[in-house]
């Protein structure tokens, strides 16, 4: 009667505190695992730890030790593991949540959840998340494959073989978090590893439910309104970062500026690519133009998919926003696209995921630059960074005092757990109230 | 028979061309006279007199010259009536568009505009004019006269009372323009001139409906909710960023730090007050802190009232988009405030209009950042004073160069004709259409 009771009260934990605690472990867990001897070179202050630790189960990869140089194969397995737990634990978790919107899950014929999380069996709990297990690992296992092409002739059988595997592993999860100190630029020009990267990182970043119904449907007409919106709005993001980068990086000396045409096509992709949230560069972040910068701070702050590994407001919610505002112009109280109908409550929604993200990105920034000494863009940058958790980095993260880390800590568990807990408090039903008679404010 | 055809299709030109024509001729009017002999000390290229009547005209402060040592007392004229027309025509065209919306312009018991501007004749609109112009005189009149008894001891009786009368139209006209080249700093300490400067641009600001509402009612429950959010807006904005200031410039020697108590908080209060869009500045915008300059570019962006003087996407579109925020999180679908509801409508005009006005600024930045070489944070400040039409600047807008000015001129223009625009749009009428099946998109 006891247990049942405890037991009761246990499931009836809210979720996003469920999903805190989760991070929370996770964290507590790999900190103690990095400050064990044996996980680094040398031994490392708690800081190090608790920061490294965050960074990897957040997915950020924001770095203040060079993964490769300070800890050992057992620290880099370590790192490895909180990727990919971390990774995990926010696929299903996202998943979760829209089964509790009520909304279809992606398997269409497969319902694994019912509405409410309380009636959600541990059992439909486990399927559920052994499809998503099989998915990531397929994907993360063939990427590893193709980057042992690469690193084996250059790093030798043991070194190139495990590079494969946590480059995988940490693209697939959009985790950013690489064995070498200039991330992957040594590899800026290679075709294969470029493009099995990308590919990695933007398939882990259209989300479960995306990957779900191309795997299941292959059929465009018959794919759902939310996977349309991310396959289209990824298409379109990335053609056109790309050539934004080119153009604007083209002659800049410490970028494009001495490449070839095919190189700087190949980096042009990759760092259009990178910043909705995989945090990967094969370029040096502080050597961009500041136009080039901002139009990264952007699409960090854009961000990827909905139930993916990545960070941001979301590719949909960003597609959303625009087109309820041309909708407005265009006169119309709902968004027509795709043959489907988008109705004020879902424009609300977006409005407010879309104040909260801000509120929170200037809310970080402006703690970090009241307590942070700096440049005021490289702080900028790192912090919308953090907040997307793409881990891309102007250089501040090394120069981060005490204070300056433990910010950055805290914007990169809020930029993870935030947005999904807005997600769950979207999730919860309206309830009613008496009606005011309608005012007006004046707005233009 | 011909003339009355052609007559009809003049009052049938689109109301925001007929804005983008008055200003642009306001504009070219201004140049010519600035360009006069008689207007300068010494002559100056069409570049800085365009640059210095788009400036005046779109009542926004940045100047390439100085006021008060390059223009003789006839330019000052010309510069001071270029201020004056653009603030009247402005509030003139704003309550035109409220009158469009088919909402109460203030005076409820002297309508003097139908809904439809066609229908408007040429009678009602002098009339409202009129008493506009009333208003606006009166306040500057006694705004003068309080200026002159600290002007005049100071400068003499001719330049003293010359200066009261400038400061006081370019106070109330939210234009920031200053005959000294540190803008008012040379008063900072002096509690009359701030008090009064900051009251004249607060009224300013405030709008002509929230005016006239106090004007004629007296009363706070009588108030429309319009004049009651854009009252407690401004009250609660100026109260929390007078702290901010404080706090974060208290010890900042170039800024706070030398002064005593009593100068400390007279500084804050007007230091407070002038971003949102009134632009004068008595200490160097170029000494705050970054995180000071981060708040000042938030308060650039949010503005002043609705058919005032000032620009920004207005307090009360802040106050609603927070507002709708809460309110979802609250799980309500609409908003309640002193006992009035706004509904759904309300908050997707909202939205249109900060996405608009978002997607505006972060273009003008974009373009300044790649066609302008100069420090990230300068740029963005200078490009946000601009389309806010503030005025206040870190020293960039002396050192632009000719594409830099072409781009700054847009963007005042933009931020000037845009916002009001946008309204004219939103004041026109739904269409309707076939309705689609609903569709879901995931935002979490
Ligand atoms: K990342
Ligand atoms: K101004």
């Amino acid at each position: 009667m006891v247990v049942s009771h405890s037991k009761r009260k246990a499931t009836q934990l809210p979720p996003p505190l469920v999903l805190v605690l989760l991070y929370a472990s996770l964290i507590v867990a790999g900190t103690i695992g990095l400050k064990l001897p044996v996980a680094t070179v040398a031994p490392i202050g708690w800081s190090d730890a608790i920061f490294t630790a965050t960074s990897a189960v957040t997915v950020t990869g924001l770095a203040v030790l060079d993964t490769g140089r300070d800890f050992t194969i057992y620290g880099q397995i370590i790192i490895c593991s909180m990727i990919q737990l971390g990774g995990l634990g926010l696929m299903t978790f996202a998943v979760l949540i829209l089964s509790m919107l009520g909304l279809p899950i992606g398997f269409s014929n497969r319902i694994y959840l019912r509405e409410d999380l309380n009636q959600t069996s541990a059992t439909d709990l486990m399927a559920l998340t052994k499809v998503i297990i099989r998915i990531v690992l397929l994907c993360e296992l063939v990427g590893a494959l193709v980057l042992s092409i690469v690193f084996i002739p250059d790093l030798g059988v043991a070194q190139g073989a495990w590079s494969a595997v946590f480059h995988s592993v940490s693209a697939f999860n959009n985790a950013g978090f690489s064995l070498y100190s200039d991330s992957l630029s040594q590899w800026a020009g290679n075709p294969l590893l470029n493009l099995t990267i990308i590919l990695l990182f933007v398939i882990g970043g259209l989300g479960f439910t995306v990957i779900a119904d191309v795997w299941q449907l292959r059929s465009w007409r018959k794919y759902s309104l939310h996977t349309k919106l991310m396959l289209f709005g990824t298409a379109i993001l990335l053609v056109f970062s790309t050539l934004a980068f080119t153009l604007m990086e083209w002659n800049n000396p410490e970028t494009l500026g001495g490449m070839n045409w095919g190189t700087k096509l190949v980096v042009s992709l990759f760092q259009a690519a990178t910043p909705r949230t995989a945090g990967f560069n094969t370029v040096d972040m502080a050597s961009l133009n500041d136009s080039t910068t901002l139009m990264f701070m952007i699409l960090m702050v854009i961000g990827s998919g909905s139930t993916s590994t990545g960070g941001g407001i979301k590719v949909t919610t960003f597609i959303v926003l625009l087109l309820a505002t041309i909708a407005f112009f265009k006169r119309q109280t709902a968004i027509d696209i795709f043959g489907r109908r988008l109705g004020a409550d879902q424009i609300m929604k977006v409005l407010a995921l879309a104040m909260v993200s801000l509120a929170l990105i200037i809310s970080s920034m402006f703690v970090m630059l009241v307590f942070h000494e700096g440049n005021f863009l490289d702080i900028a940058f790192e912090t919308v960074s953090a907040f997307g958790t793409v881990g891309l980095s102007r250089g501040v993260t090394g120069d981060l005092d005490q204070i300056g880390r433990t910010i950055i800590m805290f914007i990169m568990f809020v930029g993870r757990v935030g947005p999904l807990t807005i997600g769950f408090v979207l999730a919860t039903q309206k309830s009613k109230r008496i009606s005011y008679p309608s005012g007006t404010v004046y707005l233009g």
